[in-house]
């Protein structure tokens, strides 16, 4: 990782887990709830979406109080998909980032309405920002619904769902990740955009890196789960192959995954050239993201 | 029913299930979780809520062609919290309405992601609007996203669930009820002043108005359970009390209820009253909701 991306993650990271206990402390809500909540909230993770947002604002050299506040909601949305995800019915995990998943610890009952808290919470957050334009909180919302609703996230995970145990093509699986990973992941880029009043060519770079780049993090999500050990991950290496679950490498092999992750690359960073953004902290992020180990 | 109530309600009821219908059918979202999403919107229901927020409208003299989409969110919102809460780790109920719940026709995974979508949904609806003020947009998420969210109806239902087995005081199954049901009962009725712009009296008139009549509700609600057969209510008569769960009538005994029920409805009144909107559709919805059969 490059000390320029070191620095911002170490700046930030502890900024964004600060204002996310914050958010959860302040809400008059009952306390085994606002635990369930701020439990998975603080589990951990990269905080890769709500960094995102965070270096757009920097990229973009507009500066914003409120900025955080949106990058938080985003990681709210994120951590209730999660929530939901590890649930008996649906993936039925135990283990998240090397911690007992949210039912574990509290029972499925509470997991179902701390993920429902979470996305009524973010919604309500972006409303009641102060540094913000009423239409600049409207559009944020418009986006982040689309994000993660059926059109977005939730709609990819139902079809993520419809096809485990079928054959996906690779036109499918990509409109799988697309929905499921890379719609949320894109409104992180957008945000930054929308919070800084961009100017349309640089909202439409902006989208086209993030679509990008957000095929690139699956892919080596699915690379990963390949070449990664258990402990790096935090998870159970290898539970893809296992399960037969459709991903990159199981169709286009393991060097093609790998080609495929280069390509995605190559457009993300080419979007950034046409607004003169090459150089930084975008660049430095697809780095990072397509070179993780975990 | 009076016919004035008459009249309204079979006007606007099939209304509401025809936007509602709509505003499912033309999202671009996998099939199987818009059958899902449908099923339990078009499940039948009183339709209250989204009914509350066109009278106020009515009563205001006030059109706008956003209202019934805005009616429409609040029954999503409702919707959802009631597949949710059929779920087998929560109330595991198999029968809703007279009709199999949600899980029982699509299963646990899809029920919990139709849920998740709604309530998606419902806030990227208000932000898409074109009759409203991005101002009066960002006050109904607000207000929406507070009635719904853990600091009102999920956090109700939380503690509805920690109090089960537990002797709660009537403080106590108020601010139970006030959470669970009450707060997105009010904001169905205070979305009709904020779409009509009105006034700082009348707006306080409506929440007054509209905690009153939630109570109101939840009481005549706990005496059905009592009073009413099955076949009535669309659901098992009687489980309150087999359940052993904390009612009005449990505490105050089913006199002492009704006497509550009909204090909460005076209240009510009285709060239309300061504003001159004591006849009409809110003391009819008022009227018809403390006599009720189902």
């Amino acid at each position: 990782m490059s000390s320029l991306l070191q620095t911002f993650i170490q700046t930030n990271q502890p900024l964004i887990e600060q204002k996310l206990d914050l958010l959860i402390k302040e809400l008059k809500a009952p306390s085994e709830l606002k635990k369930a909540m701020a439990y998975s909230l603080q589990a951990g993770g990269k905080r890769i979406r709500p960094l995102y947002t965070l270096a757009v604002l920097e990229e973009l050299e507009v500066q914003n109080e409120d900025a955080i506040v949106v990058a938080c909601t985003i990681e709210m949305i994120h951590t209730y998909s999660l929530i939901h995800d590890d649930l008996p019915c649906m993936d039925d995990d135990d283990l998240r980032r090397g911690k007992p998943t949210n039912h574990i610890v509290f029972g499925e009952a509470l997991a179902v309405l701390a993920g429902d808290a979470l996305v009524t919470l973010a919604f309500g957050i972006i409303a009641r920002l102060n540094n913000l334009k009423a239409e600049q909180k409207v559009q944020l919302t418009n986006q982040l619904s689309y994000a993660a609703g059926a059109e977005g996230m939730v709609g990819g995970q139902v079809l993520d769902m419809l096809g485990e145990g079928k054959s996906l093509s690779l036109s499918e699986l990509e409109e799988v990740h697309v929905n499921k990973t890379g719609a949320l992941l894109s409104f992180s880029i957008l945000a930054g955009g929308i919070i800084a009043d961009a100017n349309e060519e640089i909202m439409q770079a902006l989208k086209d890196y993030a679509f990008h780049i957000g095929l690139a993090f699956q892919i080596q999500d699915d690379i990963l789960d390949i070449e990664g050990t258990s402990e790096e991950l935090g998870k159970t290496a290898g539970k893809d192959v296992l399960s037969e679950k459709n991903t990159y490498p199981s169709i286009l092999t393991l060097d093609g995954a790998k080609e495929q992750l280069q390509k995605q690359y190559n457009l993300a960073i080419n979007a950034l050239q046409t607004v003169n953004l090459q150089e930084g902290l975008l660049l430095e992020i697809a780095n990072y993201i397509t070179k993780r180990s975990n």
